[in-house]
């Protein structure tokens, strides 16, 4: 697995102030301020702003600020296939599956993991989303 | 200011234990593994893990888990002076600032602010750090 992140996201108690705040106060443009969510193009990844609820409810936890903090980092991926053998891969090496990958309603792929302090990790396939042969995330015009 | 992340840096409880973590469960090697911090150089920023009393006291902040979340987010930055002036923005704009800029002991310079709702922010000049055109965080050889 190449050591990049695809996406910083931050569960929120209010988007609009959270939105607010990063575009007047750091002077952001969002890629993205639709469906309840916000999206900022950074240097090669994407920084996400959604409320907490959601973002717990993906991930199928709950959001009682013991077991989520309320972030999650994302690696995108190539393939469902590429996510699936990732998978097998952490199960046979102990790592602690949260969600198995499955299909997500956006039309994408995902699962999550958690490390060993309880930071939740996403792997997702986007066919919506482009990669740089970095792994750097690349935003369609 | 560009839209864009230097650094990531987890508050951790068991630095070796999550450093562990990283290296043979997410198969990452670690580009600095010295001082009492690990550091993973991921595409275009650092992926850092570093005790979380420890972030917490270069923030000036108590480690309670009520005000301080255990994670920090850093944008680099080319000079001291540049740091001063966004600052000085920062201040008129009626941004929470959690720490003035000032020197520290690695030999950099650095401040933090808040968002509204208490993510942290870290400003920093790093002499020994050097950044690409479009920002991205070039690792020294």
């Amino acid at each position: 697995m190449k050591q990049r992140i695809s996406f910083f996201t931050i569960g929120v108690n209010d988007l609009n102030a959270m939105k607010e705040f990063y575009i007047h106060k750091f002077g952001w443009t969002p890629m993205k301020d639709s469906d309840g969510i916000v999206f900022f193009k950074l240097n090669g990844f994407i920084f996400g702003l959604y409320p907490k609820h959601e973002l717990a409810e993906d991930i199928g936890v709950k959001d009682d600020g013991v077991g989520f903090k309320n972030f999650t980092l994302a690696i995108n991926m190539n393939s469902e296939s590429e996510i699936d053998e990732l998978f097998e891969k952490f199960k046979s090496n102990g790592v602690k599956i949260i969600k198995s990958p499955e299909k997500v309603f956006w039309g994408g792929y995902r699962g999550y993991v958690a490390d060993v302090e309880n930071n939740y990790w996403e792997f997702a396939y986007n066919p919506f989303l482009s990669l740089d042969t970095e792994g750097n995330v690349i935003e369609h015009q």
